[in-house]
């Protein structure tokens, strides 16, 4: 027989939320260090193309990046990540595309993205074990928005914090994931660690989220593309950045070893590619990627997602069918140049931006000295 | 500034796993219809392979299954159905591959699977909407039993029940997940509006969880092929079995036709077969699944998870190698033939074996009608 | 030191050229045996949607099917069959997709067509053993053509007919493509032991090249798909037509298992599909060919290639883009179910049309009695 | 009628194969230009893992290169490169993947490479035109050897060289595929213009084929690792030598930007490596590659192939199964270090290797100046 007692769940809810926005646990964005700053502050141009007005994946328009940080008592170092890539993806549909570098990872919503051609979800980026927290957070968003209408298929992408982060602790909530949704802006985007990159670490340094953009010339259309990255792989040897062998440079030989990571990749174009010119546009991000050193290890979950802001896909139609534009296959090769570009710059962002954190059992990962850092440069002749 | 209550949260979460305890919303099988019976039983015999001793996945030793069923008030018509192949699947990891027919859904987890090559997860079936529900589950279960050691990519598929279920409502919960795993057992395997596949539907009729299996001659290997699927796709005048037209034979004018959906099939053997191989299993689900009738419309997730029980990978190893056994790939072909006849075999008897069922807004969904089934393979020559 | 002579060439080849002329092995169709019929003609009727005006792939306008047959003496049984997608598919790149059901086989050209999304080469079936023969004649073809923009990728792609031919005397030369693609034609197609199909066999019995398309309703789009297969897979007793177990009733104890075979199957449509789109009509060819029977065994190597005629990519545009037409996503179930019928009723088409054929070391393959056939199906209630 | 005249093609072909004999195109190595060293003499160390015996794929025991090349007159600048990875490849299975970074081009085979999970071909590298003339070879040459059983599907990669090779002549014939093959050998591998690579250029320099190998420290298996490249991709500015900016520094305002092109690359190792596992190393070609700075165009057909020597498919079994030694996955980082590093260095020397070369119209492909690269290099601190 069966006893269903919904009274009982709605009074514990209802009281359960009125002391949650009595004592909330803040979403804190960390004061910014002045003194960390952005590549291209340090000298290092990466590539030849030009950057965008923020050099940020914000640059298309339309996209927008929210981060919620939860940086709490001595080990709690964690967050979500949101790229919109619409106002409202999930009416807008956009073209979009995944590739999987090493697939031992997980980024949920893949499979419909590369099915339908389309994105109609925004990215989440979180640890690896709040992925079902945030996956029913984007579900709730959506639910609550439409509640006829609701069938989301989330796209949530992890990395594994557990070096400076409780993740055990499972501190992420699908609140999170709403509230990072809700914050995301346009114009420039916190680096470092913030958000989904609040507790990652990449090439035995502290690093998280970084972005980067490039715009085309003119004469090969003029078009933008913006990339965002959770760094989190790599060991300290194996850092390259701009071909100079920083990581045996700075080489740290107390620095034990630790578990090897993954990158999460996500690219932004106004270019009008459908989703099989997109996903060779996710598959160059492996190129800027392999440039700052990472073999991307057998440890590796290393998803790409790409999208186009120019064409969208209509909810229906008169005759079954529609227009849309697209770019030769000719012109894609410069679109591969800036995918690498960014990419490659994007991480080094990661890295700059980030600042030496102290977390789980008491554990620090360095930031990358800057000063160092230009010295090297300078030495291999930069 | 940063305000973090824990006391609270522990004061509340107690509170509510007392009281949980107290008026559970209790994961109930519904009774037994006993009118219902398997496909064999109503002489509808699939191909030639002879079938193990319980015509289903749990023939393979050391594979369990266990169903959580939410069948509650009015709409709640919906649950997890947990899929263990090994009794501690997280420590022994077995190998494994996915295939994705058409990836319009959700299937967690199996990036890694195809990555590693390996299966290291039980696999759970449940709603759309209630995926990232499920996935938290199964972390909380890995967590709690392996404090320090739970990088966990939980596998989880789902299908819309939105036909028959609230799910908007989100009744799903991870303890459910936690509860299925947990209720998870060998022998026979409950079939029909059970687990995850309590509020699916097929080919117009009301269908859910269906199993089947096959054992070869010895001459052949001798091994065992299981199938699980769950059975939310096809419109009414598709269906056939054995190749029968049963659709058009049954054909109700008055039937609305639904949203297309999906199908989820999970594959086991104890063949020793590599990753490789056995995607070439789950590719020939499609086989299985395209006698039944389905041209897999564009709206459908369907979703083949295979796995063998022959090897072990082990954690670690001497020189870091390992041997094992691997079937000659000439023998694939009739484990190819026993993935087909099992799958197209289950996917009848999750409609033999479900029962007629009611549920959000008074939608009924009738039970495929046994006596006019059996009049018409009759009248088609069987 | 090197001695170039290529004096010594010339002539030898022009005196062969010469006496190819006067002595040619003629590709010949055979007489044409009017016993033969196609499935319609023997009531069975596939699937629900109507045929073009041909039943043919070349009802899709613009696409042309020529045969060049080599049936000499005791056991050359070969040949050569081109589809032309366009009539200058060499200028005309169109829309393309191609998909491996089981690659145990060769198809040249199918990493190009998935990569640009095109196709812009004929398509040639012929037998393993002269794949290379074949892509030399193609791209004699277009050298000829065009001396300066002839970096052709050229479309082969195989099956073996070693049973019945002579496949290691090598008898298909590059002028045998050259004369398939020139004598392609649109109208009627000829069917069963023609082309490639020449020395082929399925199920048990002498098959070769079939042909079906169907037209889509107008409130669908009003589309045509068209197929083409090279039918050489499947044992006896798996042979399903339209369901009915044609097989195990036709089986022949006495007939000895042949090795195991492969289908080419190729799709047109005029419906404007990207090459994401038409990805998946190939995917549904597993579909119409599992229903026919066969588990797509180990050693088959089946191939999937399908084109639109709808969208020309353009070799040139003012600023880098094109517009197309793109149908709908939910528009392609439709196409879906089309490609199965069609699929299905060709690979019938290429037994009934097919004859009893005599060849390599007196082996005889028996055409499908038709008269027995009608008899089977009329048992089985149709 | 049919007229079927084989007498006269008897007489012909002896004729002609008599008179070849006596005058033959010989296939020639230049001679080798002792100023051009490899990377390794020049101070350039890629990475850190130790080189084998000859720094060459031939340093897995039992692979062997032949090279055909074919430098005659003004314009016929082009060859054929054959890599067996096996004696008798064909007999021995070995164990094979392969992976396609950009597939505009053509790579025959590797569709049986990826089902069968095994090479059973010796791997021949030609130009763009020429691969069904090779193709023809290789069956010939099988089908000579095993008249019962040459079911073969030979792995044919390409390259275009029509540059400076007179390719619409094509000039490749079987019978250079053939000697190609039979003149493989172990031990030293003659690099720069040679065999498939007489005709490539790639960075804007002249190309061809490079090598390189690596050999694992003992505690991490001690596997080799041996790469093979036919280069012919990138432009100038975009060339890196070990990170350092060469392009750019060795930039030709002069040099007109030629085609884009590719990078062919195969893979050889000892170590136990399955179908899957191999398939990632294939895949860590793209770091290699990617440090060198192209960003594969959109013109590119760059494919991976990669064996290993460790396990050989038996032809037949006692009982179906057979057992094979594997590599835990974990162990798979530092074969994917061995393999970017040695892809790196393979490409290289492929240009320090290579000869200025004058072909087709005239035209000039300069070798890089081996003073100003070393002179760069220092530049850069290296």
């Amino acid at each position: 027989m069966v006893y269903y007692a919904p009274r009982y769940y709605i009074i514990f809810y209802l009281t359960i939320i009125v002391l949650c926005v009595q004592f909330p646990i803040l979403s804190t964005s960390q004061e910014i260090d002045p003194s960390r700053v952005r590549a291209r502050e340090l000298g290092i141009i990466i590539g030849s193309l030009p950057t965008g007005e923020h050099n940020a994946i914000t640059d298309i328009p339309g996209v927008k990046v929210g981060h919620v940080t939860l940086h709490e008592g001595d080990s709690v170092r964690t967050g979500v990540t949101a790229i919109l890539p619409h106002d409202d993806i999930w009416k807008a549909r956009l073209f979009g595309a995944a590739h999987t570098i090493h697939g031992n990872g997980e980024a949920t919503g893949i499979a419909r993205i590369n099915q339908a051609g389309w994105i109609e979800s925004p990215i989440l980026l979180t640890n690896t074990l709040s992925v079902g927290a945030v996956h029913d957070g984007v579900v709730r968003y959506i639910v609550d928005r439409y509640p006829d209408d609701n069938i989301i298929l989330p796209i949530v992408a992890e990395c594994y914090d557990g070096g400076l982060n409780d993740i055990s602790g499972l501190h992420v909530k699908p609140k999170h994931a709403i509230e990072a949704i809700q914050k995301a802006e346009s114009g420039p985007v916190v680096e470092g660690c913030v958000g989904g990159g609040t507790g990652m670490r990449c090439y035995g340094f502290k690093a998280g989220i970084g972005t980067a953009s490039r715009v085309l010339p003119q004469n090969r259309g003029g078009w933008k593309v913006g990339v965002l990255v959770n760094s989190n792989g790599g060991r300290r040897h194996q850092l390259r950045i701009d071909g100079v062998p920083v990581g045996t440079a700075l080489e740290d030989k107390q620095l034990k070893p630790g578990r090897d990571g993954s990158f999460i990749i996500v690219i932004a174009t106004d270019a009008p590619l459908t989703h099989r010119q997109l996903k060779q546009l996710a598959i160059r991000a492996t190129h800027g990627l392999a440039r700052t050193g990472t073999p991307s290890t057998d440890g590796s979950g290393e998803f790409v997602i790409a999208f186009s802001t120019a064409n969208v896909f209509p909810r229906s139609t008169d005759n079954g069918t529609f227009k849309i534009d697209m770019v030769v296959n000719w012109q894609l090769s410069t679109l591969f140049q800036a995918v690498i570009e960014a990419t490659e710059e994007a991480i080094i962002n990661s890295m700059t931006m980030a600042t030496t954190t102290t977390g789980r059992g008491g554990r620090t990962m360095p930031a990358i000295p800057l000063d160092q850092l230009k010295q090297v440069m300078k030495q291999y002749g930069r």
